[in-house]
This record gives C-alpha cells, sequence and structure tokens, in this order.
C-alpha cells in the first residue's frame, strides 16, 4: 500500500465542485460518489487531450479494478481537487493514481488508483493503446 | 406553462460542471440529473446567504414539488450553470424558478422550477420562513 | 393539476428496491431519486415488451418533460412499487402518468409525469412513434 | 489479490435490481455504481440485523477503504445479486468480502472489498465495535 501523496505529487488537476446529494445521511460525501471523482478526473483529461472521442472512437477504456482509501471527510459545497498521474502504461492497460483534495489543501482527503484496458469496441478484446493516447499518458506519467 | 427565460432572467448562477457518469447510453446528460443541477443551485445558494445549516437548523425546507421542460441536450465535459429566481414566497413555502444554460449561452437548454416547504426538523409540520431566511429570498424574488 | 392516484390505478407495476445512498442528509430518499424510479419504470418496462433495444434501435425516446409531486417520505431499505399508466399517445410523443408507493401502501408517496417525443437517432428529429410501439402503448393506456 | 469466489461462497445475499441511469454511455452499468451495490448490501444487512440504527446509534460505520475488480459487465435491466462475507473482525474495523453476480450466474461479474471502522458519532474516533454487532458479523465471517 502506497504512502499519501500530497498535492504536487499528480502530474494535473481538475476541479470538481459537490452536489447536494453527494452528501449522505450523516453528512458527507458518501463513499460511492469518490469513485465518480475518479472518472471524472480521468476521462476528462483525456477528452480534453483528444484521445477519447465519445462517439466514434475503435477503442474503448474498460475499467477493470478501483480502489480508494478515505482519509478525512468532504462536504457539500466543498470543491474536490482530483490530482491524476499515471502509475504503469503497459501495452493495452493503463493505471492512474489519483489524489482527492479539499480545494486548497495539500493534504488528501481520499487516494487511489484506477486500471483501464483498452479493447476493440466491436469485439471489446484487448488492444494495443494507440500511439498517440501513449504520448498522452507518458506526459503525466509519474517517476519513482 | 411558462416562456423560455434567458440566462439575465435569473438573479443569481451557479457553475456546475458535469460529471463522466452523468452521461447515459445516449451520449448525453441523463435527465434524473437535472433535478441534482436544481437541488445544488438551491441549497448551494441557502447555505451560502448563511441560511442553511446542514446539522443545526431548526428548520428544514421539504422538497414538496419540482417540474423541468428539456429544451437541448448537455453533455460531460459542459459545464452547465444553473440560474435562479425566487417566483413566490409564501408563508411556509417558497417556488424557484430555475435555467439550466450550457456554459456561454444565453438560452436555456433546459428549465423547470423547485418548491420548498419549510418545517420543523423535530415534528415535520409546516412552519413558517424565518425572517432572515424571506430577507434572502426577497433579493432574488423575479418581478413579474 | 391531476388527483392523487392509488395503486390499482395504474396498469403495471414495478418493484424497486432503494439504495443506502438514496437517502440524503435527512434520512430520506432524495427527491432527484424519485425521477431514476420513473426513468427505469418507463425504460423497464419498454425494454421488457421488446420496443426498446438499447442500441440499435432507428428511434430513440427524449424525455422532454417530467414533473413529480411529493407526498411522504421514502427511505432505505423501504421497497418502491412504481405504478405506470400512458395518458396520452400523440403522433410522436407518449406522456405517461407515474406513481410511487412504498410497497405495500395504496396511497401514493410521490406522483409525477414523464414525456417522451420519438426521434430518429441519427438526425434526432422527432418521428412517428413505431406501429409496434403504439401497440404497447396502448395497452397500459388509462382511460378518463 | 484474493483469487474469485463463486456465488456459494458468500454468506448472505442480496438482490440488486439495476435501473436505467446506471447504464453509462457503453451501455453498461459504470464502475461508480459496483460501489453503491457494496454499500447497499452491507448497511442492508447490518439493518436487517438490528445494528444500524439510521438516526439513532452512538457510533457510525466510517468507510475507510474500499476496492473492487470487475470482470464482465453488467447492464440494466439486469437484477445484480450481490453476495457478502466478513473476512476480518478487529476491535474498531470490520472487513466485508463482497461479490456481484449477475442473477443465476455462479460466476462473478466483479469482486471486491469494502471496510468500516467503527467510531463515536460526536467526537468521530474509533470505538470497539459493539458486542452485540460483533455476534452479528461473526455469524457471516467466513472460514480460511
Amino acid at each position: 500500500m502506497s504512502d499519501k501523496k500530497n498535492f504536487s505529487s499528480y502530474a494535473c488537476h481538475r476541479d470538481i465542485p459537490t452536489r447536494w446529494m453527494d452528501n449522505d445521511i450523516y453528512g458527507h460525501v458518501n463513499n460511492v460518489n469518490y469513485y465518480s471523482f475518479f472518472d471524472t478526473a480521468v476521462n476528462g483529461f483525456l477528452i480534453e487531450q483528444g484521445v477519447l472521442g465519445l462517439e466514434k472512437g475503435e477503442t474503448i477504456g474498460l475499467v477493470v479494478e478501483t480502489g480508494c482509501r478515505y482519509f478525512a471527510p468532504l462536504s457539500f459545497p466543498d470543491t474536490v481537487v482530483a490530482g491524476i498521474s499515471v502509475s504503469h502504461i503497459g501495452n493495452s492497460s493503463v493505471r492512474y493514481e489519483v489524489g482527492l483534495f479539499k480545494k486548497g489543501d495539500t493534504e488528501p482527503a481520499a487516494q487511489g488508483f484506477f486500471v483501464h484496458v483498452y479493447v476493440d469496441r466491436a469485439n471489446r478484446r484487448p488492444t494495443s493503446i494507440p500511439e498517440k493516447m501513449k504520448n498522452v499518458l507518458s506526459a503525466i506519467e509519474s517517476v519513482g
């Protein structure tokens, strides 16, 4: 299990304002919604980099494993900042490290990972990550 | 049924970035999530104005009616801007008009309303809207 | 505004168990999730009747208007029963009436409606409701 | 990383019908929603056993870590069956193993875990798991 990483450990960041219904009965963002922040940070990055076309890509990234450790609560109306880096690029898979921070904090409220395997849209079999995407992923690869 | 209202018709506005999972199978934000934007815009306003305490208020606003008309699709990674105004303040109830705009647009993607009835937290019976809240609501009341 | 309709007023029914995160900070199912129950009841009916193909249909139903009145709270782990009927079939649109009941109750916890307009999947322009679907809709049309 | 466990490996099971909006743009239940199934299965079990009071308990279970591996897609209108067992009971923490099955299948569509730490509701510091809850947890403890 990796150590806590602080805000500046991540290669890129994305603001994700919380929503009223993110809060559960205890007044904190429900544990499930953290994964929506992961999903949004990773796919948002890929769309902005021009390597994820919502409707037309020949390959799609299937999520094969995710995980999260929760350190401190978040609550609406907090804005969360999600930091992402890539920690592993394989032939068809990529692993992202994700940290969630209450805006302004350097210590994470939560930390996790997200693994995509690229498959052919039609037959859903693993396929090599396209070269253009590999370049985009390498640009946010974390060192060590 | 009221006419379409444009961006500047609303008294205050709030940015709500979409999330990856807001999109449904057709590649557009699912109709259900629009109500989360309403909920977030109204409660976010009340919290920022200091009249909605998440855990301690003696009165709580119960939602008794909502409605929405959908004019144009929204899709992740769009940012939505929610505009709100108050169109009616009763003794214990308040009606908000809400417009949802793709950021930068003046024509709404959707338009709806949201009615709160204030009740006592303990016995859940209708209660007069506190004076401080009435003042906050009056400040965003739409004319005519 | 229509009167409250009881359980047996609806032509078909579907059990929808609540989920833990449906509950909001007040311990009740958040108002937004009621629309997910509407969405699930209507689309579930259409899929079971064989008139909604998730990926292949030439026409898709776009939601153009929804609304809900909330009468009584629901809470996890309640099971909700959604009742639906069709109240209007136009050339390209259909309006459903939906009631939500705590399982076992005859009085609704909430009541609303849901309007689909059928459009061509490619150009998104309104199109006549296919004959096969009209037959399915007519079978749950409410009288008077 | 543990091996895949089949349906009968789990001590108790809960049906969780999918919802229309669980499906994402690829026509499959979005990865985030799997954690809502975990949350619902675990908390539903605790409520039914009488050891989780939504509003009045002195101790609450905070989620400190979760994880999931995804093996096969799920899609609305599938019903998911969630199986749960307890794999570790500490002084203040409990770890659940969760498997998600398309109803009727014996091989899992996904498999994960869910760790609760019990804290005092007021000061949010770890506290011993109450005896009554330990008994309930022991009853679904997996062997070996």
